[in-house]
């Protein structure tokens, strides 16, 4: 089967190489310096836009432009797949800027270059079937399956307001964290260690995903207002020196 | 070789039954009810403070009134050593409350019942010999390290210094992250399970440790303020949305 990526940043290099051991994919990316990986093939945004399955890997914060300028050249019958790690506002703008008759599957990989590094064996992938028939939704079903992938169904909705904490709090902390200028040290606890790894696993993404993770997100706010309580509040103990419980 | 443990909290009843595997171990704990674990003699505390080797297991705010109170009944020649998880202060109440005539190891098994759970391979000690001729000290180090134990010498205030990172940050961050009531998650990544696990990491120990470490590192203050600034930083690059590099 012939899959079209559209966007070369770190994601869509390390995606497309992914489903490239599997299927025959093809990339397209509006940036000329952008290598596409060995066996995918690069081909232009037209030739792109002509093919029955698109998967988009570009940021957040672009996505809802390029729709707009893209979403009336898709013809009926192809499958658009977005890559979003937030999905309520990905969904609302493909809803709006294409036409009923291309099939919206929205996705997001919970995995990238980093935690991806060894292999996705078991890593989730989270899919909200909003405008698909049934086959065709559980042809990829089974396909993400096939990778190896531990697929999961959730409304777009229940999806942002897990990821405000599991994603939106990992990432602000990591950012938190790296501006500490931590250290490893012989005297590292296995808590810290931990620490160091947080920083790791969120920090070689770009300011641009944490920022857009933080705004598009529209559960975040809470996250952060819930954390900022709660440092907060152990200040508060600490400072009455009065013991918790 | 009889060693005496003082105090059988949850790091004392864990520490005696480690230590008790390669020595001939008594404890003594003021609370009537606390029970020694199997192959620990419980003893009185005269008993206790009779051996020729202790090493204290108490809370840090429990240490100096502690010292103050035993300190004058050390015999001549006796090695005291404390495990408490910060130095600088513990090392100057030895210092204060016990003759010149008795022999200072100070140290920090940065391990405990959690950390330490499957075995303790590997697993850092820190000594700072404060009073201990060559041939004590040196068998004392070869003891720890025949334990399998990563065995590092540094002074007190080096120690604490970097301490009020990797465990005072650690457990403040934990303490924090407790109080959102975070749930396991099926779209769990791979950072937000470190973010759990730092959870338990740290959150098994009691308010008591966690509020010491806090109180009696001279480094945690800076430490705590450097955490706010990093988080108003984060904070405002956000608001400003502005691409941080």
């Amino acid at each position: 089967m012939e899959i079209g990526i559209y966007g070369l940043g770190r994601f869509g290099i390390y995606y497309s190489g992914l489903l490239s051991k599997h299927f025959n994919v093809k990339a397209t990316s509006r940036n000329p310096e952008r290598q596409a990986p060995q066996d995918v093939q690069r081909v232009t945004e037209d030739e792109l836009l002509d093919l029955d399955v698109i998967i988009f890997c570009v940021a957040i914060s672009a996505f809802r432009d390029l729709l707009q300028r893209i979403g009336p050249r898709l013809k009926a019958g192809t499958l658009i797949m977005d890559t979003c790690s937030v999905k309520v506002l990905p969904v609302q703008w493909m809803r709006e800027h294409v036409t009923d008759e291309v099939d919206i599957l929205a996705t997001h990989p919970i995995f990238g270059p980093d935690s991806g590094r060894i292999g996705v064996n078991g890593l989730p992938i989270i899919l909200c079937p909003e405008r698909i028939g049934a086959e065709r939704y559980e042809q990829w079903r089974a396909l993400y399956a096939s990778l190896g992938l531990r697929v999961l169904e959730m409304s777009a909705d229940d999806h942002d307001r897990e990821a405000a904490l599991t994603q939106g709090l990992t990432h602000y902390l990591g950012r938190v964290l790296a501006e500490l200028n931590l250290e490893p040290s012989p005297i590292a606890s296995v808590g810290y260690q931990k620490l160091l790894e947080i920083i790791e696993q969120t920090c070689n993404d770009s300011w641009q995903l944490f920022s857009d993770l933080q705004q598009f997100n529209p559960f975040t706010q809470d996250m952060r207002r819930a954390l900022n309580r709660s440092l907060k509040d152990i200040a508060q103990y600490l400072d009455g020196r009065e013991l918790k419980s």
